[in-house]
């Protein structure tokens, strides 16, 4: 077993250390809408049947229009974090299709990538620019728009380093978890029948419900069919199911505005501080500061927990506020630090 | 990709080439608890954000306690499909416990465990008694009380055959998705620290809620921790971990005896008719005809939809009705055939 992550959300663990009632802190650690939307009425059946193909497909129809996949019905998931556990099975000791396998990983970036394919044995590479990436590479990942730095390739990028991949036998896998809030990134239109490009998407960051465990993947038939049988049948809960799809049907343009006018918040919030933000998508910003790791336990002694990363000492991650008083909170707890 | 198995459930297919407005079916294929209980509240929090480690904690505690297995705090999965689909992974080749790959399945039985193991390249025997175990198995897997037949062995036997399987390095897995109405013949509170046991407890089927997917595992800490690191963190939906632990907690007396009440207007229903009971569990009756596979078509024709076996022609397994009334339409239809 590898060493777990520490990830956001660790907020029962920050209350136990810092004190106050768990609903008093403000949870600025993850990268999660924190507006969300109203939930539809579950169907009874969707609790107490097993989720019936009817149910699958109509999920999977609705992801097409959302995702605008076109021909690519995308396939769901358990949570992104379910298909990043199987990438090992993808590699090439498996029988499946890259040639090489050598990972390389533009990062810094959401560390379970790096984790999971290590712990299986794969020599993983972070690379900074698609000129470190080569044939020897058999999967290559890019988050985009990234987290936490928010850097982002144009999609042109991404079909050029998946073309050059293709001629030595190599998968490009493109995460856009944080990628609803800016689809002219997006490659998830791209993806043909025998490509091999692989796009993961999640559900529950944009629409605010993480709890829900959803993610979506687009990618060959194939690969979709190599995911699906390694996660069996009935993967994904039958409310999962309902919900996304009537989501995704639903007014999603109101929901970006929503965050907009959260981020519009946040922005606001930090200009009246010194701290330099160097990076960040519509979920979140990325700030740096010479002391982060200090600047983080004094945001959690006001109750307010935020995102610090071992890696990068100087970098410290903030999420949305549900509200303008949240705003204002974060605004008034950073004007009685000396920054 | 081996051939998926058909499973009950399929009221869509059945629906389409049978006729009928779907809400108009009678669904018996399944071993579904049909009266589901009332869903608790789930708190907003449990839909938004990942499931943390209280969450987590609190449904493992609930689940201990009902399962009754002292020391062990049972695993969360997303269904027990999804760590059937893991049982490669605990096999020689890659590392884990068992001391050979021969597997030994008690058979006939629920079709995913031969399926998903043969897909991986095992050798697979159906065995029919204890006897026909070896020390060639590094697995052995008994459903108990059986799918479909019923068949049910002491908690005594069972341990015995776990004993001599230790000495060989072998694992006894008990799939005990059946179990709920028989805690007598359970295993689960017999599983010790370093033990070579393994128990697989189905959420879904007594509290009638099989669309949430949730399954727990109940074994040694280093399976655990293995099951846990192939699933990943947040494997189970922040949902069904509240719903869960809620469920747990409440009256599991009163689900039981609606379960019993609807399995005796089950029999009651049979007893009018010629059919010959072979088997079941507190879930759902097996019955015997020459010609079952014309008996379970003439059903579909009254939307009446059970389950038959491609491997056992005069098999028809019956789930139980939603109300007295689903009986009395059970009963009205198999007095119009000539059996």
């Amino acid at each position: 077993m590898s060493a777990p992550i520490v990830h956001g959300g660790g907020i029962t663990e920050a209350a136990a250390r810092f004190g106050g009632r768990l609903e008093d802190w403000l949870d600025l650690s993850t990268g999660i809408n924190p507006c969300p939307v109203a939930l539809p009425e579950v169907p009874e059946r969707a609790w107490h049947r097993l989720p019936d193909r009817q149910t699958v497909d109509a999920a999977r129809l609705a992801a097409r229009e959302y995702y605008r996949t076109h021909g690519v019905l995308p396939l769901p998931v358990p949570g992104t974090q379910s298909v990043i556990q199987l990438l090992p099975r993808l590699m090439p000791e498996n029988g499946k299709t890259p040639a090489s396998s050598r990972v390389a990983i533009f990062g810094p970036t959401y560390g379970e990538y790096a984790r999971v394919l290590s712990a299986a044995g794969f020599a993983v590479d972070r690379v900074d620019n698609a000129d470190a990436v080569s044939a020897a590479h058999g999967l290559v990942i890019v988050v985009n728009p990234n987290n936490p730095t928010g850097r982002a390739f144009a999609a042109a990028d991404l079909l050029e380093l998946a073309a050059r991949q293709r001629a030595s036998g190599g998968l490009l896998l493109v995460d856009e978890a944080f990628g609803d809030l800016e689809p002219e990134l997006s490659v998830a239109g791209h993806v043909r029948g025998e490509d091999n490009l692989i796009v993961f998407r999640s559900f529950g960051k944009f629409f605010g419900l993480a709890g829900l465990r959803l993610g979506f993947v687009v990618g060959s038939e194939p690969v979709l069919a190599a995911f699906g049988d390694w996660l069996g049948p009935w993967a994904v809960s039958g409310p999962a199911l309902t919900i996304s799809r009537a989501l995704m049907q639903g007014d999603t343009a109101a929901i970006a505005a929503g965050i907009r006018e959260r981020r519009a918040g946040l922005d606001a919030a930090l200009d009246a501080t010194g701290l330099k933000r160097i990076g960040g998508t519509g979920l979140f910003v990325l700030v740096e500061h010479p002391r982060a790791a200090l600047l983080q336990e004094r945001l959690c002694e006001a109750h307010i927990l935020t995102r610090k990363f071992d890696y990068a000492p100087t970098w410290l991650r903030i999420g949305l506020a549900p509200d303008p008083a949240g705003d204002r909170r974060l605004a008034d707890a950073l004007a009685r630090m000396e920054l």
